[in-house]
Order: C-alpha cells, then sequence, then structure tokens
C-alpha cells in the first residue's frame, strides 16, 4: 500500500512480487471463444456439441445474452434419468441466470479463478453487462482449462 | 543459471522471480485423496460415485495399483450408447494403463498442470511405481481444480 513511483527493488519478498503478478493477468487477456448453444436445443443437441467441440460446458444464449449454463454433470444427470434426451429441452438441465456464475473481461483472472474455486464450477462466461436490456453479453468463457494454461506460462518464465 | 548463495537480489525481473517461485511447488504438498473404484464395478456404480464424491473423474484400480482412470466424458458417451450402464463394467469405459497420464509425489505442480494441458485430460492419478510388481500404487491425485486452488493462493500473496 505504499506509492509506486516506476519500477524499484523496494525489499518486497518474492511472494509479494508473484501474487502482484499474478493479480494483474486480466480475464479479456485469457478468455477464449464462447461455445454456445440456444434454449430450443435438446439435451441431445447439447452432448454431441460438447463433444464435438470438446468443451466440458455450453452457455446458453438467446441472441447472444446469457440464459444459461449447461455442464457435463447435468447432462450425465439427465442422461441417466431415463427421459427421452432427444425430446428434452437443454433449458431443463441447465442453470440459469441469475444463478449463472459470470466475471467481466476487465476483471482479474484471479478473481475468475476465486469464483470458479469458491462455486465449485469449472468454468465461467465471459459477459458484458447491455445498457439497454439489463442482460448480459456474452463475449467469451474461462475455465480451469484457462487456469491452468496461464499457470504453466507463468512457470515458464526463467532468467534470461 | 548465476550459482545462489543464499538469497540475495540479483537483479533478476518479477516474472523470473515468480516463475522460480511456482515451479517450486510439489505435487506432495497440493495433491487430494483419490476417489477410487475397481474395474468390476458397472459404469452406473461409477456414475453414482462420482455424482456422491461431486468428482470429474475416478481413479480404477486392483489393489490399489492403478488400472485406469474414467472421466465425466467416458461416462457419458457410454450413457448416451444405448445399452444397459447397469451391466457394462467401468474397464470397457476407462482409458487403461499404459495409456493414463500419471505424475509423482516429488514432482512440481508446474509438471503436473503441463502434462494436463498437453494431454488435454483435467486430472492425473499420483502414482509410486511398486518396485516388487513394477505396478504403480496410487496415492492422490491433482487436478485442474488442484492447480486453480494453487493459483488463488498464490494470488493472496500481499505485501505485509
Amino acid at each position: 500500500a505504499r506509492p509506486r513511483v516506476g519500477y524499484f527493488y523496494s525489499g518486497k519478498k518474492n511472494a509479494d512480487l508473484f501474487g502482484e503478478t499474478l493479480r494483474k493477468l486480466k480475464v479479456k487477456d485469457y478468455k477464449s471463444v464462447p461455445i454456445v448453444i440456444t434454449e430450443k436445443n435438446s439435451v441431445y443437441d447439447a452432448i454431441v456439441t460438447m463433444f464435438m467441440e470438446d468443451v466440458g460446458s455450453l452457455i446458453v444464449v438467446r441472441d447472444q445474452m446469457l440464459q444459461g449454463i449447461v455442464s457435463r454433470k447435468d447432462l450425465l444427470k439427465v442422461a441417466i434419468g431415463g427421459g427421452d434426451i432427444h425430446q428434452i429441452p437443454v433449458n431443463l438441465a441447465m442453470t440459469r441466470v441469475p444463478h449463472v456464475v459470470t466475471v467481466e473481461p476487465d476483471e482479474a483472472l484471479y478473481e475468475a479463478a476465486v469464483k470458479m474455486v469458491h462455486h465449485e464450477v469449472d468454468s465461467l462466461p465471459v459477459v458484458r453487462p447491455d445498457a439497454e436490456g439489463g442482460g448480459m453479453e456474452v463475449v467469451g468463457r474461462v475455465s480451469k482449462t484457462t487456469i491452468a494454461r496461464a499457470f504453466v506460462e507463468l512457470g515458464q518464465y526463467r532468467e534470461v
């Protein structure tokens, strides 16, 4: 909490520098393309899309606006439930807004990791609040895979 | 690559210290308890265990020795395949040794993250090679959740 005037060696321990460096990473620099599906699609469609795109969750949208999120776990639950997965719409299996945990592009990747660990979810839609409609526009996704990739990238820094 | 004699400020950039700090974390200090199932269990048993334990994959063992690993994705594939999941044994759905990617307790957590990103898997059994039998004893697991938790922990370091 002291004022920073350029870069200088302040006597901080490695761990302090570490935390500071890590908390500077932004969601917008690490997010990936959102894999979306509409709420009218069936659970079967969702499972097929999930395998084709090889992701662990799909973001459910209407006109690019966030409606919900559906995970492998949600779909597995329905798949063993005995119903006809071709007939059941994905919106019966998904977690629905406002219960979806989201993150915005300017938030720290650290905050995204905190949210995933705290809420025990594997991915978050990256959203931008829509001033007019009051909804949330989906602009990306981050997942625990995103965090693992950032972790690897940071671990690759070596003395040069 | 210069010799280190105790701790001193060596003019390294933050990023160097960062990478160094990160690569020092060991698997043994972050691993969690392995959630296991035997190969004689059915796919249905595996799905139930997965929900009860709330994990994304189960390690398949015989007498604590690694036989394979089965993920939500593997089980979802079988569940929509149309067979009787009560009759299909889990060893028909699992990835089998020697195709399972593993990590040892003394390896760096960084290496575990590299393996998960590179092989596109969400978790790794932590194993100890068994000198006598030539197999691998399962002593824990690490997952992308483990990496996310470590990421959060490291981001919490603050100047004191």
